[in-house]
């Protein structure tokens, strides 16, 4: 079976990882107690390679909420959104989600990455372009290569590649969709989403702007909607992807807009309509934990003094890291073998990070992906500094003094 | 948007079904308070539109299950299976379904839609060749669409059309996989294993086969493992998918097999791989509702006393029904209104069924897809069938004598 050789090359290609020490992708937690704690086949690690950035999953307000729902509503609904599977509580969280972003209306996917692919493959047909930024996520990819329409990359965050891809479609009919992302999930970069939405704009009437705020819900602007809020461009994004399973704390995904196309999803758009939808729990959980997200602002506040803090320190260290502070702090390492040798040093010495490596990176990047959680306290952050140091000169990726300097630093 | 062009030609092709009372496509129950009773947009209703077939979503084993393990370990992972969110609980489902089917082994995906997509699509890819039934469920079709496969349907529970098509095949290089359903959900037929794994042989060893028993586990077969056990061919199916999302009362999908490649689709299964993993309540209520599954076997004897006792009752009113009793039941109608109207009929009378119109329908038929549930009472099933007679003959689906015989029999 040719899946055997797919897989094969795919492992082939960074070694055989299983011999360094751990398998990165046949993991076990043992137990998670906290938003930061766990346990890691018989280890006790602080989790540093979640995306529980405002560390809601424990919160009591959404795990009693989760817990009641399933007593009062069942353990699932044991059918699609548009059989039997619509509750009160799944329209509530589409209004919730809706008047948050304050707009018309909003839809409810059972997953993040079936929002994207439901989404996509339902906008753009066979005629119609999109226009992808070439580091999206693969819930884009696969949206993409679910619809017929064309689909065009175009550099990484570059608005005039972006424009030069639209000025060759001009005159070409079809919808032009552009994706974008509010932070991007392996670099920890954000969207240049004020760049992008004025070149959409140049671009004319016949132009959409999807954006995909997963992983800056809660995490930018000044409400935390992503970062079409921080730069201002809200009203040039004609839909709103995002998901329930980062800052949110539970699972789902979502789109909303202004756009009365928007409703056609639900009788258009197979993974909405052909999929289970959310068990009470789950919604319960998603709408307490959105609410928390917009009661607690002090949550965002300190996810970014953790992430400015961990940025600035392994900075500092000489690590090299994205291009800018995040609550994904990406350690890009010279190949695959030192990404997971660091990474089982750093795991060996309790601390929990996520190793990232081609293809799931972009341009063949082997890279730590270390994210923050606003439940990390300033002394996790400088534990974790302090592990990063050591584990990095011990296995030669900082020069020997780094953890001396370190030391002196913190002394 | 194209979007809006063609939703509104799918709403077109079925007439101005929110003129003639209720969207389908856009319910809201108000209450759900047992695998049976429900509040319909403030009317209270009997369910027998659920996939709910062992009545497992109320069962307080599977409900306290959800509820501590929220408690225990959070809302949610927010992680996908290759990061941070595969816990022990995760791995224990997957050893628990392996177990149950006596397979190698098991991977389990985040909804049942998403199964099929990351098997399928990782299963296959160009050069290869998926064979599948005409009236495969669309998770089935858009894991096709997914790989870049060669996709070919042969004729709806036709061994012979398969055997034609797979000689079309012979000699040529690729994969040969057949893909069928143990239960088709809309028809609620059931798929002939025996002859698909009869002509499956016989087309040699480079051939192989996927049955989905997302409707049948639970339901067929001596242990429920589904319709390959009852026709004694499991060891002629590769692969087989299921989902928790209907007999077992939570969400999510599974694939297990004895074959090595199974494994492979935790590197290469971009489905699996870039969804966030199960919340730890699903999870547990998965394995409670399996485990209940495989302690009750009750529940399958009275899910198939309600099955024979609707299917007998309504055929004999003059319904056109599905071809065989089956915990679903199609009731096929002459058209999308009168389907439209019959359903309305039976909500006003407090019955809820799903209605199902072209194109989610094989062969653009309009039918009312009747499902039956262990939990259902044969007081219940009597009154289901007395409601049918009484809104057949009053939008004129049954002769006017059928309401009165059937009174007379009941007398």
């Amino acid at each position: 079976m040719g899946l055997n050789r797919r897989a094969a090359a795919i492992r082939a290609a960074y070694g055989d990882l299983r011999a360094q020490g751990r398998d990165p992708a046949a993991l076990r937690f043992d137990a998670v107690s906290s938003p930061t704690q766990g346990r890691l086949e018989g280890r006790d690690v602080t989790l540093f390679g979640t995306n529980n950035y405002l560390g809601l999953t424990f919160d009591p307000v959404c795990v009693e909420a989760a817990a009641d729902a399933a007593r009062a509503w069942g353990a699932g609904t044991t059918g699609s959104r548009i059989a039997n599977g619509s509750y009160g509580a799944h329209l509530m969280l589409e209004q919730e989600i809706a008047a948050f972003y304050a707009r018309r209306g909003a839809v409810v996917f059972s997953t993040g990455y079936l929002a994207n692919l439901g989404v996509i493959s339902a906008l753009a047909e066979k005629g119609d372009h999109l226009l992808i930024d070439a580091d999206s996520h693969a819930s884009i990819y696969d949206g993409c290569r679910l619809s017929d329409a064309d689909t065009i990359r175009f550099r990484h965050n570059d608005p005039e590649s972006l424009a030069r891809r639209l000025a060759r479609l001009e005159g070409t009919p079809g919808d032009k969709i552009i994706v974008v992302e509010g932070i991007y999930s392996m670099l920890g970069d954000a969207g240049r989403l004020r760049e992008i939405a004025a070149v959409k704009r140049e671009a004319g009437p016949d132009v959409y702007l999807l954006a995909d705020e997963a992983h800056s819900l809660g995490v930018l602007g000044a409400n935390g909607r992503g970062k079409a809020e921080a730069d201002g461009v809200e009203a040039d994004c004609d839909y709103v992807v995002g998901t329930f399973s980062k800052s949110v704390g539970s699972v789902g995904g979502f789109c909303v807009s202004d756009r009365e196309e928007l409703d056609a999803l639900r009788s258009y758009s197979r993974p909405y309509m052909f999929t289970a939808s959310m068990t009470p729990a789950t919604v319960a959980g998603a709408r307490a934990g959105f609410a928390q997200m917009q009661a607690r602002p002090e949550l965002r506040d300190r996810l970014w003094d953790n992430a400015r803090r961990l940025y600035a320190a392994l900075d500092a260290l000489g690590f090299a890291l994205g291009p800018e502070p995040s609550p994904v702090i990406a350690v890009q390492l010279a190949d695959a073998a030192q990404a997971v040798a660091l990474w089982n040093a750093l795991i060996d010495a309790g601390l929990y990070t996520n190793v990232a490596l081609p293809p799931a990176t972009p341009n063949g990047i082997s890279l730590l992906r270390v994210s923050v959680s606003a439940a990390h306290t300033p002394a996790e952050i400088d534990w974790a500094v302090e592990v990063f140091a050591a584990a990095g000169v011990a296995i030669g990726v900082l020069p020997l003094s780094a953890g001396a300097s370190r030391a002196a630093g913190a002394a």
